[in-house]
C-alpha cells in the first residue's frame, strides 16, 4: 500500500503511474488550497485534475479540465454578465454542481469524492486533504491575492514574497487520511513533484498531517518537480527565484530534508547528488519527465524500487 | 403600455407577438408556480421560456431551452449520478447557475431577470408573479405531486383532481407588477393562451393581484388556450376532462368570466360566440393559432383592436 501527496498536473501524472504499478492500494491525499467558489459552485482544481487523470479522462494538452470539452454555458454565461477568466467546459461543470449540491447538503468532501471516483471507475483512492475548507493566500507587493486570482486571473504575473493557508489552523486531518498513513500495510509515502510551495506546503500545513508522516515509519521520498535549472509545468522556479533561492533540484532536497527520506531527481541534475547526499538524503536518479504513460509507470517503479531500497538501507544500519 | 399574463409556450409566443406590435412598453407578468430546484440549482422554467423566446433565441421545436444546445453536463451529469428526468441544456445551465448566485446573495428574482433581459436585448418588462416562492402542486389520486414532478418527470400521465399553490398566502405582487398594472398609460391586460389552472391560475392566486387587475379599469381579455375542442400543446385539455369539465373555449370563458371583459377565441370555435355573449363577456373571433410570427404579431393586433373596441363599447353604454 502507498500513499501519495499530490497537487495538480504533475502530482496528477505520478499518480496515475502509481496506480498503473501499484499491486495493493493506493491512497492519493490531494491539496485542496487550491479549491474556490466560482458561480456560486465549489471548484476543486487539484482533486478534479488527479480525478479525471486517473478515468483516463483529462485533457492532456491545457493540463485542466476534460478531454472533448464543449463550451456552451461558458459561453452563455459570459453573454449574461458572468466572468470568463475562469474556464469551466460544460461536462467539468457537472462534477462541480453536483459536488456543490451535495456539500450544501452536509456531505463531506471526502465522501462526496469517492462517490464521484467510483462513478468513474477509479480504483486508487483519491482523498482531500482536509474537509474543512484551507484556502492558499499569495503575497505579493500588491498585497494578498487568492490562490486563482494569482494563478489564473493574474497568469502568476506578479512576484511573490510569501504564502499563507487561511482555515488550515482549524484544519484537521480526514479520519480516511489517518487511516491511510496508519495502515499497517503502507510500505512508502511519495511527495509527488508537485509545487512544494502551492501543492504541497497546503498539505503539510494541515496539523497533525507531518506528524502522521513522522510516526509512519515507512520511507518517505520527494520527486523532484524542478528539472534542470526549470520547471516541467507552472510558477514553481518562479516562485523558488522570487523568494531568493536557487532554482534547482537540490532547493527542493532541502526544502524536504527534515520530512523525507530521500529524493528522486533526474538524470539531468546526476551532478547535484553528492550535494543532496551531504544533505543525509538518498537520492535516485532517474529520468523524471513523464511526456507518455510508460514515462509515468516507470517513473512510478523508480519509486517503488527506490522505498524498497530505503528500507534495506534501514534494516542494514 | 400592455400589461400580459403568461405561463410557457403559448404565452411566449403570444407575448413576442405583442412586444412587435405595442408601440409603448409591454410587461409580461409571469408565473413562477412551475419554478423548482433541480441539481441545487433555482429553474424558472416559464420565466425561462418566455425570455428565450423574447430574445429570439429559444428552441421552437421543443417548446423549451434555447436552440443549438448542447448537452455535455447532462451527460456527464447522469454519469456521475445525477438526475436525468430534467433536461437542461449547457446554454441553458448559465441562466440557472447565474440566477442561483444571485439568489443566494440575496438579490431577487425581478432584478435578476431584468438584468439577464438587458443582457438579451429584451425591451419588454419580464416580470416574476411574485419575489417570494409560489409552488404548484397537482393533486391526483395517487397524492400530491410537484409540478416538475407530475409535468415532466410523469408526462401528465395521472389524472389531476385539483391545484393548489404553496405558499401563495405569502406572496404578494413585487413593486414592479403593481406599478405596471396601475400605470396611468395603461390601456389593456391581456390573459396569454396559457393553461388557466397551472400557468394562470399561479398568478391570480398571489393576494392583492385580482384586486389591481379589477381595479386598473383598462379592459381585460383572455385569450382561450382551447381551439376546437383542443389544447393546442400541453395539458390543458386533459386537466379540464379530468376536472370534469367540457374541453371547450366557452369552458375556458366560464372560467375567467368574473375577471375579464372579453374573450378571444378561434375562428374554429365561432359557433360558440352566443353561448359565451350569454355570460355577458365580448368575444372575438380570430386565427389564434400561432404556427409563425406572422401569426404572432396578428393576433396581437387582434388583441390591441379588441381592448379599443371593449374601451369604445363601455363610452358608449
Amino acid at each position: 500500500m502507498i500513499v501519495a501527496l499530490a497537487g495538480g498536473v504533475g502530482g496528477a501524472k505520478l499518480a496515475e503511474g502509481l496506480a498503473a504499478v501499484v499491486s495493493g492500494d493506493l491512497s492519493v491525499v490531494v491539496n485542496t488550497g487550491d479549491d474556490f467558489e466560482h458561480f456560486g459552485l465549489a471548484v476543486s482544481p487539484d482533486l478534479d485534475t488527479v480525478m479525471y487523470t486517473l478515468a483516463g479522462i483529462a485533457n492532456a494538452e491545457t493540463g485542466w479540465g476534460l478531454a472533448g470539452e464543449t463550451w456552451g454555458f461558458l459561453d452563455q454565461a459570459t453573454r449574461l454578465g458572468g466572468p470568463a477568466w475562469f474556464r469551466i467546459g460544460d461536462r467539468d461543470l457537472a462534477t462541480h454542481v453536483l459536488r456543490t449540491e451535495r456539500l450544501r447538503r452536509g456531505e463531506n468532501l471526502t465522501s462526496i469524492t469517492a462517490d464521484l471516483c467510483r462513478r468513474l471507475g477509479i480504483k486508487a483512492r483519491i482523498l482531500p486533504m482536509s474537509d474543512g475548507p484551507v484556502r492558499t493566500v499569495v503575497h505579493t507587493p500588491e498585497g494578498a491575492l487568492a490562490f486563482q486570482e494569482y494563478f489564473v486571473r493574474r497568469r502568476c504575473e506578479v512576484a511573490v514574497t510569501g504564502f499563507t493557508f487561511d482555515g488550515a489552523d482549524r484544519a484537521r486531518p480526514t479520519e480516511e487520511v489517518r487511516s491511510a498513513l496508519q495502515h499497517p500495510a503502507l510500505a512508502a509515502i511519495v511527495i509527488c513533484p508537485s509545487n512544494p510551495f502551492v501543492s504541497i506546503d497546503p498539505i503539510l500545513a494541515v496539523p497533525g498531517l507531518k506528524d502522521l508522516l513522522r510516526e509512519s515509519r515507512v520511507p518517505i521520498m520527494a520527486v523532484s518537480p524542478i528539472i534542470g535549472g526549470a520547471a516541467v509545468k507552472g510558477p514553481a522556479a518562479k516562485m523558488m527565484r522570487e523568494l531568493g533561492r536557487e532554482v534547482s533540484a537540490a532547493t527542493v532536497a532541502a526544502y524536504y530534508r527534515d520530512l523525507v527520506d530521500g529524493i528522486v531527481i533526474d538524470e539531468a541534475d546526476a551532478g547535484l547528488a553528492s550535494h543532496i547526499e551531504a544533505m543525509e538524503m538518498a537520492v535516485l536518479i532517474v529520468p523524471t519527465l513523464m511526456r507518455s504513460s510508460a514515462d509515468r509507470r516507470a517513473l512510478a517503479l523508480g519509486c517503488l524500487d527506490f522505498a524498497r531500497d530505503l528500507v534495506m538501507k534501514a534494516v542494514a544500519q
